[in-house]
């Protein structure tokens, strides 16, 4: 039997025992967990420098490795992500709809968890701790596949994770690390149909596309975003450079920032060599339309391609647009679906644009980086869905949840 | 472009103006649609008859042009079917969350059509109807791929609807019929992402596994059914006797219905001679274990394909367990989360089973086969559902939206 059945049957084996259990005996796991984790920081800070090394040694980029970097102080941050899980409200147990029958039955839909969820995943550990946590507190057993850059620390942490586990009513096998590093661990995984639920890919876009496009297990698809601002004529200005600004640079590497600045022609006049000043002083490069070259002369010409990239970099397209219709279908043409914001005064323009542009989230007058489980206030967030079922948008506890009927009768046979 | 993609994008051009309509708009050309089938009945008929003449010619089993054929009764109530979708609450535009957060952002989460509802199902042109009305009152759009063997059928009833609704508000173009009848088309829906959202199989299994196994596009699977009757110490026998008659023996053919009659062994001890005569009485074959034939001779051995065996049919299996447990170990192993049942008057065994098994409905003394959203009291059901993402169950109007986040700010951005 191979690493990847054997272990998805020991989590399918644990699913019965984790939705029976309280929700005081989840958090108390939680807590357990994330004790250990700092307990073990110097065995696990070891293991991650393995990790670290082996990288060096491939010519890993700086900036990977510092993303895989582990250190007392972001293991205490991991730790105490485990430890806001477990203040969150249980959604398990949850009675979604109550429903009496004329002929006497009782049917009550309640929430129960989903049952094995598959993530598979890139080099950061830090997402073993939170993905496990996020999953064992909605009752869920999880197979963990993470990158093989980061097989040490997943390792080591898994192991404690483990170790704390058998100390609690949570069984330890409701968590599996995948150790296999061939990609035909992953494969294999997509095909589990039976033995995983769903499978969340998170990541960069090639995993996710691999994901998605290879899955038969039902997919929670996440992460892609080229998000769009779009400035209306009657935007006030500071207002616009503010969102803009904050949209792109905040932090350019996130799939909630923006990729293309739509403006409206008249605002674009007035204010576009202004507004594109401001991104040449946090060094943006701009590529725009020949509009837009025609008012700021050092932007680079944007070519269609440019428009339909996820640059997750210090990069902006610009298009000036002649209405809110032509910037509506700019968006329908090149957006993912993610986020989509409008900053304008005209409230008939900012309905319209809400209603009719089809994204998971679309604001008025506020930056697209507020696509996130903790700034809508879930407390979590396992990532976020570009699909439209099950889940869309940020996700948070119940989004890793089910439902169950739950039929109540005195002899109710049908006529 | 091949009919399927050419169709799909016609049918995904409307999704905007079909996520606009008012309620009072997607009725009314409901109602419309209803008349016009209702008008044009003898149209119909005669485009049925060629379907049904080519099953003849084709050896199709009598059983099977039974449910091909169409008659002015039958049209009456495919069109009162559409009547009674239209009077059905309309849940796009509901607000299921709304949340303030303390930097002012005001967030609504609001329900929203999917997009393009791609179904592909069997020979019935009734659902040709239904799934196209229950799409568009949810302001989906919808691409059909029926069976070869309703064509004709399919093709003159989508002609009429679409004469229909040039009528009225709501775009023909958003009602789409593939009338290639090569497996190709199907499979060319199944790998669409982008132009359809998701795909709802109906119809047999091995419709379904193909779909399952085959698509990229999102799924919601439906239909497998090998649902569980178990029959505690302490089950009142005549209730057992009504639940079980009326799961088997109501209307084998649906997948709410039980294959499998688990007994407990004081429970047989006394009563399953009777119930299996009761059983032979309605013409019910009966499969069973080493003791149930000890106890019934007539009763043939079950094989574990047997325990595997979605049979539609006027077959049962009879297994005698020890206990709850071993009646709940058997369902985990062959069952397949559908509906199941446990009959007792012992409290702790009743809350024991619904909490336990894993399954999209589990009934306390009630009959399997109200696992359907009519019964449920939906008013409508365009399916149901043995996955868990998404929808469980049966699925009504809700199971057809999605969901959209619309952030009101006053310029606020990410620190």
């Amino acid at each position: 039997m191979s690493e990847v059945i054997n272990k998805s049957k020991l989590a399918k084996d644990t699913t019965g025992v984790l939705a029976s259990l309280t929700t005081g005996q989840k958090n108390e796991a939680l807590l357990v967990m994330a004790d250990a984790l700092r307990r073990e920081a110097p065995a696990i800070i070891t293991a991650n420098a393995e990790d670290l090394e082996r990288g060096r040694l491939n010519g890993t980029p700086e900036s990977m490795l510092d993303r895989l970097a582990l250190d007392v102080d972001r293991i205490n941050s991991i730790a105490e992500g485990l430890q806001q899980i477990a203040v969150l409200p249980d959604p398990i147990g949850d009675t979604l709809e109550s429903i009496e029958r004329p002929n006497g039955l009782n049917i009550q839909k309640l929430r129960v968890p989903i049952g094995v969820i598959g993530i598979i995943y890139e080099a950061r550990p830090n997402v073993t701790v939170d993905a496990a946590g996020l999953c064992l507190k909605t009752g869920n057993a999880v197979v963990l596949r993470g990158g093989s850059s980061a097989l040490s620390s997943n390792r080591k942490i898994v192991e404690v994770l483990h170790n704390a586990l058998a100390e609690t009513s949570m069984p330890p096998n409701a968590l599996q690390l995948i150790e296999d590093p061939n990609r035909s661990s992953v494969d294999e995984m997509l095909k589990l149909n039976g033995l995983l639920d769903v499978i969340i890919p998170r990541g960069g876009s090639s995993l996710i596309q691999n994901v998605v496009l290879n899955a038969t297990v039902p997919v929670i698809e996440t992460g892609a975003g080229i998000c769009h601002t779009y400035l209306d004529a009657t935007a006030l200005p500071e207002m616009a450079q503010n969102i803009s600004l904050n949209a792109k640079a905040q932090r350019p590497s996130v799939c909630n920032s923006m990729e293309t600045l739509l403006v409206h022609q008249d605002y674009a006049s007035k204010y576009l060599l202004s507004l594109a000043e401001a991104f040449r002083e946090v060094h943006v490069e701009l590529r725009g339309c020949q509009q837009t070259i025609s008012l700021v002369p050092w932007v680079l010409p944007a070519t269609v391609e440019d428009y339909a990239t996820e640059y997750n970099d210090y990069i902006l397209n610009i298009r000036i647009v002649s209405d809110l219709e032509e910037a509506m279908q700019h968006i329908a043409q090149y957006g993912t679906k993610h986020s989509e914001c409008i900053v304008t005064e005209d409230q008939e323009n900012s309905t319209r644009f809400l209603q009719e542009v089809d994204a998971s989230a679309v604001y008025h007058n506020a930056s697209t980086r507020f696509t996130d489980g903790f700034e809508f206030g879930f407390g979590a967030e396992i990532g976020i869905s570009t699909q439209k079922l099950h889940a869309r948008g940020p996700m948070g506890l119940p989004a890793l949840t089910s439902t169950k009927y739950k039929i109540y009768g005195t002899g109710q046979i049908r006529g």
